[in-house]
C-alpha cells in the first residue's frame, strides 16, 4: 500500500521521527514526503540512500499523481491538535479516496469535516491512538509461551527504542530467524507491526495486560521463534516511568536491549521551572530494572544500543561482556547473535 | 448530603468494601443500605457501632421515605456492568430525583433508561471512574509545595491502603494538624475527599501527572499542612504495579505507610492456570519501593499498617524503629505521631 507522508514544517530539522522511520523501514514504499518549508528535492540529505527516489514536495496536491493508497501523518504537532494549515492536504488526500493514518491525540474520526469527506470518497480514517475496547489484565499466561522475548528499555524517552526494535526485527529474520514485531507506539504501527497498541493511551490499569496481549497475538499471527517488543519511557523518568514497568512485566522478557544516547545528560520532557532530573548512567538503570522485573522473569541483558556513543567500557565494567552497537550505522546484527542465543 | 447505599447481595459476606467505608468514613450521613439477601435490620453487625441507626433494608423504595439526596452504589459487580436486576431500584431513586454515584466501568449517564429518568427528575448521574479530559505531564511542580505529603503503598491489592489513608486523615486531624486528603479510587471519592481521579482509570501516559495534580489540587482547596494520598496496586504485582509507580513518582511523597495483610501469601487476582505470585515480605518490598523512588523523592517510612497482624518483629528487624499499627482497631494515631514529626 503506497503512502504519502505529510511532514509540514520538520523534515529536515531531524523532528519527523515517524517520518524517518517510515522511509527507512516501512514494509508499505513511501512516494513521496509533504513538507512546505524543505528546500531539498529528495528525501536523501535527510535519511541518507533510503531516501533517494522520493520526492519531497510542498503540499499533498503534488503528491497525488503518484498513486498512493494512503497518507500518514509523520509528525507530531505540539498538543497533538489538527493545525488548520494542514486542512488542505488532508481534504485533497481525502478527496482522492486515499485513507489517512494518524496518531495524534485529536481524532480525525472526530472531526465533522474530515468523517463526512472520507464517508463520501470511501476513505478510511485510523486513528492509532484511539484505545482499544478491550481492558486486559495480565494473567501471566504469557510466561508459557514458546518463543523468546525481547524488550527494547531505555535510559530515556527517544533513546533508540522502535529504531533499535526494527533494526533487530531486521537482523534477526536476516539470520534465518522467525521473528514478530509488537510495537506499543504509533511509529511501530504504521510499520506494519504484527501486532500493537499506543500503549501510553490505554488505561492505566491494563498496561501490563496489553503488554502481555500484544507478546501472544504477535505469537498468535505469526507463530514466530521470536517476538521483539519495542518498550517506551524509561523506568527512571519521573513522567513516564509507570509505562516502562508495565510493559517490562507484562512482556515479561527473556531478555532486553538497553538503549541510551550518551550525549543526553537530562531527561527529556520540560520541568517546573528548569527543574533538571539526571539521565542514569545505564549500569544504574539496568540493575533497578533488573530489581523490579521480578517477581515476573529476570531478564538477561542482550546488549547496548548507544546513540552518539559508544558508551566508554573498561575491561572491568559491569557491560565488559555486553555487545555495544550503533544501530544506525551498523545495524543490529550483534544484538540478533545473542538474541539467537538464548536457550 | 444524606445517601442510600446500595449493596445487593453482598453486604453481609465482607465484599461491600465501598458500603462499608461510606459508613464507616464519609461526612455525608448514610441512611439506610440496600441488600435484599441480608437478613439484618442494622447494619451494626457487619461494621460494628457505627452502623447501629442504618437500616438494613430490601429495596430503595424502602429506604425512600428517609430523605436521601442520594443512591451510591456501594458494591462493584463482576465485570463492572449494571445488572438488570438493580434497575428497579436505580429507577426508584432517579424517580425520587435522588442522584446517583457510580464507579462501575460501565457509564449510567451512557445508559439510555437511566440517563432519561435522570433529565427527566433533575437528578445527576455522577460516574466516578469516567476518565477526565485533562492529561497532566508530571511537572516537578509538587517538589515546591510547602506541605508534608504521605502516600500509602502496599504489599498487595486490597491491604487496606484506602483505610488506612482515611484513618491516618482522621487522627491527624484529631492532633489539631490540617490535613487534606487526596483520593485515587472510587471509594476515596465517594467519602468526599479534597481533591482525587479514579486513577487507573486515566490514560497510561499521565499516571504520574495526575498523582501530582490531585496532591497540588488538595492543597489549593484546602491550605492544608499535610497532604495524604491514597495509594493503588503494589510495584510488585505483576499486573498493576503501574500504576503504583506513577503514583510513587507523581505525589513525590516525604513519608510512606506501608499496608501489609499478614495472612496473604500470594498476590490477589486471578491468574492464567493457577499461577501464583508470592505476597513480598513488607521490608522487600519497601526497599524495592525506595529503590525507584527516587530520581524524584526517596520517602521515609512513616509506619507500618498491618492487617491481620501483627508483623513478628524483633530488636534487630530493619523495622524495629518502624510504629506498627492496625488501623481499624486502634486507628492511626501513632502513624500520626511520626507524620507530625517530618521537618
Amino acid at each position: 500500500m503506497p503512502q504519502i507522508v505529510l511532514a509540514h514544517d520538520r523534515f529536515t530539522d531531524g523532528e519527523a521521527k515517524t517520518a524517518e522511520a517510515l522511509i527507512r523501514y516501512a514494509s508499505d514504499p513511501v512516494v513521496a514526503v509533504v513538507d512546505r518549508s524543505a528546500s531539498i528535492d529528495t528525501a536523501e540529505p535527510v535519511v541518507g540512500a533510503a531516501g533517494r527516489e522520493i520526492p519531497v514536495v510542498r503540499d499533498a496536491d503534488e503528491a497525488l499523481s503518484l498513486d498512493a493508497d494512503r497518507l500518514a501523518i509523520g509528525v507530531a504537532p505540539v498538543g497533538g491538535r489538527v493545525p488548520d494549515d494542514w486542512r488542505p492536504d488532508l481534504r485533497a488526500a481525502l478527496e482522492e479516496g486515499l485513507d489517512i493514518v494518524s496518531g495524534l491525540h485529536d481524532f480525525l474520526a472526530e472531526d465533522e469535516e474530515l468523517a463526512k469527506l472520507a464517508r463520501g470518497h470511501g476513505a478510511e480514517l485510523h486513528d492509532l491512538r484511539r484505545p482499544p475496547p478491550d481492558q486486559p489484565i495480565y494473567s501471566s499466561q504469557v510466561l508459557d509461551l514458546d518463543a523468546t522475548i525481547v524488550l527494547t528499555v531505555g535510559t530515556d524517552c527517544s533513546s533508540g527504542k522502535m529504531t533499535t526494535s526494527v533494526e533487530l526485527v531486521r537482523a534477526l529474520r536476516d539470520r534465518g530467524v522467525d521473528t514478530a514485531f509488537a510495537a506499543t507506539g504509533q511509529t511501530g504501527l504504521m510499520l506494519g507491526a504484527d501486532a500493537g497498541v499506543v500503549v501510553d493511551a490505554v488505561a492505566a490499569d491494563f498496561v501490563a495486560g496489553w503488554g502481555e496481549k500484544i507478546v501472544l497475538d504477535a505469537h498468535e499471527a505469526t507463530g514466530a521463534d521470536v517476538i521483539v517488543t519495542e518498550g517506551q519511557g524509561a523506568l527512571s523518568h519521573p513522567a513516564y516511568g509507570a509505562v516502562t514497568l508495565g510493559l517490562l512485566h507484562g512482556t515479561s522478557p527473556h531478555a532486553c536491549v538497553l538503549c541510551h544516547d550518551e550525549t543526553r545528560e537530562e531527561k527529556t520532557t520540560t520541568f517546573h521551572e528548569g527543574r533538571r532530573f539526571p539521565v542514569l548512567d545505564p549500569v544504574r538503570e539496568w540493575r533497578r530494572l533488573q530489581a523490579v522485573a521480578d517477581p515476573v522473569r529476570r531478564p538477561s541483558l542482550a546488549g547496548l544500543s548507544v546513540m552518539n556513543g559508544p558508551l566508554a567500557i573498561p575491561d572491568d565494567h559491569p557491560f565488559a561482556d555486553v555487545p555495544q552497537v550503533d544501530v544506525l550505522a551498523d545495524g543490529a546484527h550483534r544484538l540478533a547473535a545473542q538474541v539467537e542465543a538464548i536457550d
